[in-house]
């Protein structure tokens, strides 16, 4: 393959472009990721232009041959990219005219590069959405499968990271599910704002050929072609509205993670994480590191990183095209990477870790965890809910000064110290199984809830 | 009124809170803006412990009463907010029970200030949303107003800043139609996310009283209550989607200023901004400044320092409420006043601009604009686009050397040094209300698809 | 006093300001805090203004006599602000007309307000740091007294969050010494870079009157004017850099408050923060919240916030004053009364706390926190350190499936299952006391290195 | 070389790590970049274990020779990096024993790679800052250059982009030279702070040999040894600090380029990039854009992307090393690689525009930008300042409505529609010329002013 050369814009040019600079702004090194979106949409343009008789039949099958040619080529490492082509349109365009001849030449006609890779990355994060949506199904999938063994499996609820009251693991997991049935929610508003086509907007005023672009947004599975040409160039919403969600999507994992190593602690020791994704030290041979979920939780920067490094670059930008948008690439490149990595590794490492069920419940029963409970007794007894609170917080207060537990205090000192309407009753009904048991209602944490919460989210997500 | 002291929660504690802490950690200052969502929701708990048999008929009846009556103490000015009760909730409550007695202190029965915090934000973004919704609306009327009356106002077409095509006014505008219509579509999405309901969560898992979600959320015009109670109290994602959405409308916001502020140079000069949209200066007395549209522009900057504000915030906060999440309000706040306001000025600004319609036609015949359209022209002879694109490169060059312009050239000039299958059909064709009129096709710039694109726009408000 | 209503800029316009638009451009409601230092500088440019002839002293002295009675004015909050006037500059100076009469016309030769204002925030922002810096020292103090008190008070030290080595309490508090003298250091750098004077750079160009800027910078404190007057009214370097220290110091607040919560939880249990910087909750009797260090921890965001909003403000702003940076001020306002606020109530919470030193060691004694030291041992006999660490590596896999811990093994066990040159001298070794006093390198953990370190502290901050 | 596939920490383990975990946690992608700096450090580290008895010379001598052989092979392109191993140091090491056998393996006796990369990081940012003040100065002194050949070409100045007063360019020129100074200091202050040695941290407590900090700070350059050891491997402010400063220098670039760009359209018209630094399109023949000042605007998001990646992954990171940590290198080199490639890019671009003097001269005269002189004029025959504002701004709008500008009336017209205090001597006066002159104190923007300022410029910079 002859070493391709010329810039396809030299006519108006009397000076070579400075070597750094061509380095500096070719995109090349990273936009050759979308040659296959690049080539597909390629062939629907050839099909197209054949159609309304821009091109001859033959030139078509030419252009179609050829351009399936050099996705062959690329797949097979073969293909030579060249810098001095600037970016993966021209490599593609170039190879073809090398290829087939004039009738290479003539496939651009009716367009312009402005709207050509519009229309890839459109194509390209659609392809990446649909891929991540099937990842968030299978981790929700693995979700559901732990909160049912874990519906009744009793654990510290904290709030201000300190123990509140006791809950089920198995509902603790189902939040997860919602974060993330959230974050499938947007990924599809995302890619239904996405898909309209740029493609005949050409550089920005569309085009004198009479092109069909219906038929051509058609081929390309596009619900419609956009209705601005001027918008068709411009328009980078989806991809801010793309990293925006996968923004959310990282502070679930951050959340999630800081959950695992919080709970992989020897102090809390709950959980602990498989060998698998955890890893060593270099000086220390005891160490056993939750490595993945703390990488997991770091990642969120980055993405918040590309997230705000669009939404910046997009600032003040004058219609229509302007170079700066060239920069739009590598921060979804780096964020689809990032959330499909982070799903991947997820979707593994959650059925995999060991969970510790009596350590758990341990910790569940400390620090009065049903305190409220007795509280809610006292209501329903008849006293206001405001005193029944103050009484309770003083029977904790004589509890830590006497170092005992809620549970510990006889009858009478439940009466002394805290209410004479106190009755035999109370007894049994501080336990955590009680705590749980009685928070019945939708949403709440009771085993029966959380098992008919999980069965819920199997039809959800029709699984 | 007397001067409310005391905390809901001192009966465990047996220091006082310093001073400072208490201002430190105070959020009545900002969070006071919530007191009509916190009443309406209050309302709709009370109603539904009356039904479901925690309270009685005259309790309930005395709740309601005293709410409303709170609510317009508030309106009148003459409510008491108090730093030591902390919040609005507890600012609330306290005022009910000086008001009403023993049935206030019950208000709180199977509630906790987690759900209910996150029920009022709910509330009043679903409220501040519709508002949001509606004033994008009304801009998008002005903006489609505009592009009908200048559907065939000829102007230059920018790419990298220049002249690439002519285009007309119509056209221009409408690329931002489809932006605020995105925009638009954003916020629908996060309210149909945002629009369940938190209350009935408590403080995290739920309540041992038997409440009747659906009911409530019924009455506060949810879809549903949420469906799990840990999710309930910790889930920001509805603000951080907000912000996200909010974000992108600023990107759109300041992509329109820039221009406006461009155009009403001198040295472009196609438009004037109203003087009731600009200022002057204290120093020199001949300046009009466009404030206005350079607010509008900065004006971006404090929404994606909310967006990075909440997401940080968020991140790596474990289950379920945290007190870091306090600060979440502040940034919508700010956020949806700084929406509202740019779309109210520019909702105002946009038909009061004087547009010029001679000065943006001589600019849009300069720079070779149909430098385009005599490439296709040589297309349609037969030259593949390629060649055609080069050959008017080089005209382009010679016209540059010689100090002209393209429809200054002869025939002869066109074939000598353009291509000699040049004919004397070119002539005429390559002014710019030629070449807007070519650009026929489906979101082309033609004033006959700008008024297509326009009555389409209309059907699409449903106005 | 009456209502002034007329902007010092009428004369070249023909149509009044909208409502809606004057509210929107105004920025006394936040600007206003600026007060005392634009009186300063008004006071000085109204002295430099008499020496070079352009007032007499008669007008000098009037208008010096005026502001200080405006500033008194304002301190008493009898002053009145007006929208109208748009800003703080021209409520007062339009108020000093109001009490001086002609003189007062004059203030404003030679000025404008471009230059006043980028002069009026350099000054406020000056004595901010001042301030800032003042409590940095406060609390450095405050952390060498408590470091001092637990020199040998033995904690656990992570990494990961895992136990890693024992480490001392003193220890781990002068970490945070160190990232406070960073603070300090990068707070100092930037005053010294901002310390230049604006004033004389009036709209954008300079002055025609015979102005004497080094009088006027010496006369307020600044080491010289600016150099360049395009520079002095468009610089915002400071701000930015102002933001970037402060988003590092919350990102140490953030640290330091995640270990604080951590701390206090029943799991880890080390410490306690005092009552006074705790809340309680509305619903759960017991709870006893760290709300202060979740705070700290959560305001982070904001800064953060603040800090990408100015640079997303500045970005491609062209040169000189756009309005747009009307917009600078509220984000370092907010930014500077957190950093002052986490300051004051950290120097208050640090010494309050309650340590447990009983429950830290038992903490640091888990983990095979000593088994570094265990493979120094072996490499102290001979054997590589990649070997060492292997052999230490087996041993601790040999105690997790007996589940017993490193001290527990006898010589014999230590010598068959990890290496027979383990010689009697071990024993003892592996304690934590041992381990830390080991530590006794620069920068090491041992007691007498925590108290070199803290009197080395104390000669730092020159307390 | 055979392939390397052990870690150095699975003595403790009992499952492999999950092949995908493997590449997820991997860091030797792009931590390679540190190898130099890896060797460097190594080398000091073995030399001081030499001197303090724990290595022999011997070992001592074949690590070093080992490490420089390995240099050579990565220099050369023939070193197999694996992923198995992690990270640069684990590779290095592994080979290291390759080559020279049981020496190697004491390498990394005393040391972490906890420490050791956050040495490697420090070593390998100093130097790159120290390429950075170079390219800062080259900068300068191009600008320094062109401000000395255009120190009286005149050109308009703008506020809010409109037209204010004229200005030379020399004088706009050196406002950049202003903002360039300040981020060579700021870069100076970041090195200055980050010169502190982390090694001999070890994995954060410090080690049990006896090693000599000052000897290996000493030999690597470092002003001393960190002075705690948590902080030295969990301290990541220096390249918070870098990132930070890193933006700011990216905010001028934006502002540089935005006006590049806009001087560059054919409306403005005042410069005109030099080819090589331009780019055509695939489309329009006639076009020559902008590309590189487009490109360098733009990069500024990613640089501030980088630095809120950073900030929030070190949000509420505890103490000591997290694995989120190793998130930290891809944003500084990236950051790196930006600000090298702008300002060489910048370097080169500057002297290689055309001027056009007369452009600008034309710009300079419109708009009225002389009508503060005429109000300056006035003041100095007596007229309080704001009544001199408000009688120009009204010749203003008599000459807007009779179409003409200030130099044009005539004295009788200036007297009665201005003021008749209005004498002969102000004819002459209003010219541009004129205006620049008359600034001439300290910072204005005469000519005379402009070489001083240059003059300065050069002492300042040392060249």
């Amino acid at each position: 393959m002859s070493q391709p050369t010329e810039k396809p814009w030299t006519g108006r040019f009397t000076e070579p472009t400075d070597a750094f600079v061509e380095a500096f702004t070719a995109s090349i090194d990273f936009d050759r990721r979308l040659y296959r979106h690049d080539i597909r949409g390629s062939i629907a343009h050839a099909t197209m232009l054949g159609r309304v008789g821009v091109l001859s039949a033959d030139e078509v099958a030419a252009i179609v041959e050829g351009l399936q040619g050099i996705e062959h080529e690329i797949e097979q490492g073969v293909f030579q990219f060249s810098i001095k082509l600037e970016d993966i349109h021209m490599n593609i365009e170039r190879r073809l005219t090398d290829r087939i001849g004039e009738a290479g030449k003539k496939l651009h006609t009716g367009r312009s590069r402005n709207d050509q890779v519009a229309t890839d990355v459109r194509l390209w994060l659609r392809d990446e959405i649909d891929t991540i949506c099937g990842q968030i199904r299978a981790l929700q999938r693995g979700i559901l499968n732990l909160a049912e063994q874990h519906a009744a499996t009793i654990m510290p609820g904290f709030t201000h990271l300190q123990v509140a009251q006791p809950i089920t693991f198995g509902h603790h997991l189902l939040a997860y599910f919602e974060m993330f049935d959230r974050d499938f929610g947007r990924m599809l508003d995302c890619r239904k704002r996405l898909n309209e086509m740029p493609l005949g907007s050409a550089a920005l005023a569309g085009t004198t050929f009479p092109i069909d672009r219906p038929f051509v947004a058609a081929q390309l599975g596009f619900d419609r072609p956009m209705a601005n040409s001027l918008d068709g160039v411009s328009d980078r919403d989806f991809a801010m509205e793309f990293l925006a969600a996968a923004a959310i999507v990282m502070v679930h994992f951050s959340r999630l993670s800081e959950e695992l190593i919080l709970w992989s602690t020897s102090s809390f020791g709950g959980l602990e994480m498989s060998d698998g994704f955890c890893t060593g030290s270099s000086i220390m041979p005891q160490k056993k590191n939750p490595d993945v979920p703390e990488l997991l939780r770091g990642k969120s920067g980055r993405v918040f990183g590309s997230l705000i490094g669009l939404l910046t670059l997009m600032k003040s930008l004058p219609l229509a095209y302007n170079k700066d948008m060239q920069e739009d690439k590598e921060g979804i490149f780096d964020a689809v990477d990032t959330v499909k990595g982070c799903l991947k590794v997820t979707i593994d490492m959650l059925p995999a870790m060991t969970v510790r069920p009596e350590v758990m419940r341990r910790l569940a029963a400390q620090g009065f965890s049903t305190a409220t409970d007795l509280a809610d007794y006292l209501v329903r007894k008849g006293m206001p809910f405001r005193e029944a609170h103050e009484v309770v917080g003083k029977l904790v207060r004589y509890c830590i000064e006497s170092n005992r537990d809620l549970p510990d205090l006889t009858l009478e000192e439940l009466q002394n110290q805290g209410s004479p309407i106190i009755e035999r009753d109370i007894l049994g009904g501080l336990t955590v199984e009680a705590s749980v048991a009685a928070r019945a209602h939708v949403g709440g944490t009771a085993p029966e809830r959380v098992r008919e919460a999980a069965a819920a989210g199997w039809r959800r997500i029709g699984a």
